[in-house]
């Protein structure tokens, strides 16, 4: 059957047909057509949908998700055609019975979730089904081959290339923004992809976009890392391991993050980028995703094993997670910190502390640095001013003005203090209410807007002290964020004392 | 934030907004609004789509979905804030994560399916994690419980009220059109509604429409059941446990049917119906649901079990599914088979037996025969025509023409007559084969369409002589369907001597 067709900007892939259509061609709500480009010979196939109105008996309605690929122009003649059932929903009902998937198998689910033959719910029984039972660590490896073969691929002809992930979960960790630079300023290479923030108040894409654009090619990242060391990219603007996205998209309402996946998530796109040398660093603690240190070298253990598989050299940082990485929660905050320690060419506390171990890690791992010396070597980076005239230079090749200074990020101008109510010890913060204040202020999408957190754990408060200052673009944000503040009670101070016990 | 709604008729609930006013309301793809009908005050929670050119900046597109309850009209304004994501959701998660389920919990996670606020993802999670993780008993009766309750009940004042449901998957099962009118001309109350075929050549909803309008509400079930002694419609059109054809339609893409679901589904039905009698009629064998007898009388305790902690007393017929029941398949063919029998007051083979012996447990059961009388009970209303006046009383309350013959019903007019290639003895039969076949001829859909199995497993056919044939009432479906049986081989002829050992 040919239909005209037309095209509407909605990601999720499907086609909307008429049930007059639907009907001659014998598909209902769910079944999939095949359709082919009449110009190229492109050929998809998509779920589909009825619709009486949205498409007219006659014409055809494919969201931009499945035109991605077929590029068709509104008004163009499609062949449509029923298309069979594919066999990857075979393969996933095979995951949900519990059964373990060959490589041609889960190259048959990757490649129809990355071809947008699968649709949302489809892609979220896959996903559901693996978290519960579980993949073995050749099922791992084949996933991660299949997603890493989903997308482009980058290749380095100079060697060591280095990457380096942070599992999420602990707010203001912004170590990227020191440690690419240290490692590039030391002669290597870097090729770093970033994730805007989901459920958090800032990825490390969406820091470096305070600085300098964030979206490049494959084919951009690797030359801009061939002539200066390194990047901070938006991995989601690359074409690097698309698949991944889609899957994200279907972990998010559920929050269904199954180990298997996330190996595979990690490993495929550091294998992606033409990374040979990896450290990872693994927050645990109370509000991370990994709930303790024990937990942590697991997992620690499983990337090495599939970093190993792939050919990829992996070392683990299991990191201290209960508290923010510095004092700065949001975008410009953020920023301003990291470069603050560039420019002072000196810092302490977690931020420096973390991002010198982090980095010396992979300083070591390349023989950089000697065994035991790597965040002494990484600190030199920072002292010495080639950290700083590094970041410049990634700055300057990615598009953005060199010369900023931490001073030029602006916050606010509407604030708020939250003083302490009582004088005492800060005992905890809880992680999860700083990133939703912050985000109830405007984080991220409001570069101006987030929180300092004056008092970590530990350290002592007077009464009426400031434990925290929340900044915000808009007034009404700011009270959501105060109001959030008052409910949620992130900063627990207290006495020593934590009871007393009577006769 | 207020704005102006246009509706659009897709079946899935979500709402278009324009990324203008997604970010205003600080929501994303995926999260959950609150809209208010600003003349009822009526409220629904929806999931958010992002287009920007379906929805216009100031302007929200909701689909018919949504609109079920909500009944605005294009052009109204609706109120829309962000909403908290359900809680529905974390009681997913806690199935996924192996979690027994609380009726509160289920509660919860049933109503929010029934009013559109989870995604078909997220129902598909949830049924992909109760299959895998199961649910004890316990669980299974909250479920059927909110499946019942979340849609409208029947009571009648007269006891006792019979059901009969059949577990789908053999060819041909066109009992209900004898089982209906024996009970109900017996003096018993049977509201029998149905469904039509999903993957099948014909549910008894699409049997019934070729004698009689099928779509009533429940209150006209309970009138008409009251009136003449029972019906036959479509369960579909009732808002009788509403949120089954949400669950299936989320199960159909993987063909995922797990045991509680199934179990929950099945007596919510009998129970919303006012029902206290049940005959569940469980196919076994190849190419149906239920492997083997040892499975079907498992499931006969469960069904017994739930039916009890209900209300209702269940019996099951474990039952021969090996082969279709009858010879035809596909609506005239299957519909003129059944009245043929009461019309001609006799008949032999499995489509009297069968129906003689569902209808006999149940006059059993409601003591209107003597134990071990049931059978012979039921084969006297059809000898003595009071079944077939039943019929015709059931079929003029639903307003069809009471005076309809077999005759009357019309096959064709494409036909093909498939010749057995050797002479020998019907070995076996594929019930699979044989509904594609009929579904590749157009069943259900041309009522016409179907085929006739002239030969049955046991039977005696010689070379040459018609095995099958089928009917169609398109050329082009004739073809495909006879290209289906040259591919799919739905009848084994062989001798006797299978296989010769020499020496």
């Amino acid at each position: 059957m040919f239909l005209s067709a037309d095209i509407v900007d909605i990601t999720a892939p499907f086609i909307l047909l008429n049930s007059c259509d639907a009907n001659s061609l014998g598909v209902r709500e769910g079944d999939r057509v095949s359709l082919t480009n009449q110009k190229t010979k492109h050929s998809e196939i998509v779920p589909v949908t009825i619709s009486e109105t949205f498409a007219v008996c006659g014409r055809a309605l494919l969201t931009a998700g499945v035109n991605r690929d077929l590029m068709i122009s509104a008004g163009d003649e499609i062949e449509i055609l029923p298309a069979k059932r594919p066999a990857s929903l075979d393969f996933i009902r095979k995951k949900v019975d519990g059964g373990k998937l060959t490589r041609p198998e889960t190259a048959a689910i990757v490649s129809d979730i990355a071809n947008n033959v699968l649709s949302q719910a489809e892609v979220t029984s896959y996903i559901t089904a693996a978290y519960i039972n579980g993949m073995d660590m050749d099922e791992v490896e084949y996933l991660t081959r299949e997603m890493m073969a989903s997308g482009e691929t980058i290749s380095f002809s100079k060697k060591p290339v280095v990457d380096k992930h942070s599992i999420g979960g602990v707010p203001g960790n912004k170590i990227t923004l020191l440690v690419v630079p240290i490692i590039a300023s030391s002669g290597l290479l870097i090729p770093k992809t970033s994730s805007r923030a989901i459920t958090g108040a800032g990825g490390t894409a969406d820091l470096m976009e305070a600085l300098a654009p964030v979206a490049f090619s494959a084919s951009e990242v690797q030359q801009m890392t061939e002539k200066v060391g390194g990047v901070i990219v938006w991995g989601g603007a690359t074409n690097i391991v698309p698949v991944d996205d889609i899957l994200i998209s279907c972990e998010y309402p559920l929050k269904i993050n199954g180990r298997g996946k996330m190996l595979a998530s990690i490993i495929a796109k550091k294998a992606a980028v033409g990374s040979d040398t990896c450290v990872i660093d693994i927050p645990v603690g109370p509000g991370t995703k990994i709930a303790d240190e024990a937990e942590g070298k697991v997992l620690a253990s499983q990337l090495i094993d599939l970093g190993k598989r792939l050919g990829i050299k992996v070392e683990c940082a299991v990191t201290y997670g209960g508290a923010p990485i510095g004092r700065n929660i949001g975008v410009n905050l953020e920023v301003a910190e990291a470069l603050q320690v560039l420019e002072n060419k000196d810092g302490f506390g977690s931020l420096v502390q973390k991002s010198c171990a982090v980095a010396g890690i992979a300083l070591e791992m390349t023989g950089k640095a000697a065994v035991g010396n790597g965040a002494d070597f990484a600190m030199a980076q920072i002292r010495n001013g080639k950290a700083l005239s590094k970041l410049q230079e990634i700055i300057e090749i990615q598009g953005g003005d060199p010369k900023i200074k931490a001073a030029d990020l602006s916050f606010g101008p509407f604030t708020y203090e939250v003083p302490a109510s009582a004088e005492g010890i800060v005992l905890s913060v809880k992680n999860r209410a700083l990133i939703d204040i912050a985000r109830a202020a405007g984080s991220p999408s409001e570069h101006g807007a987030g929180l300092t957190l004056h008092k970590k754990p530990g350290e002592t408060v007077k009464k009426g002290e400031t434990l925290l200052t929340i900044y915000a673009e808009k007034e009404w944000r700011l009270s959501e964020a105060i109001e959030l503040c008052r409910t949620t009670h992130p900063v627990s101070v207290g006495g020593m004392l934590l009871s007393r016990v009577g006769l």
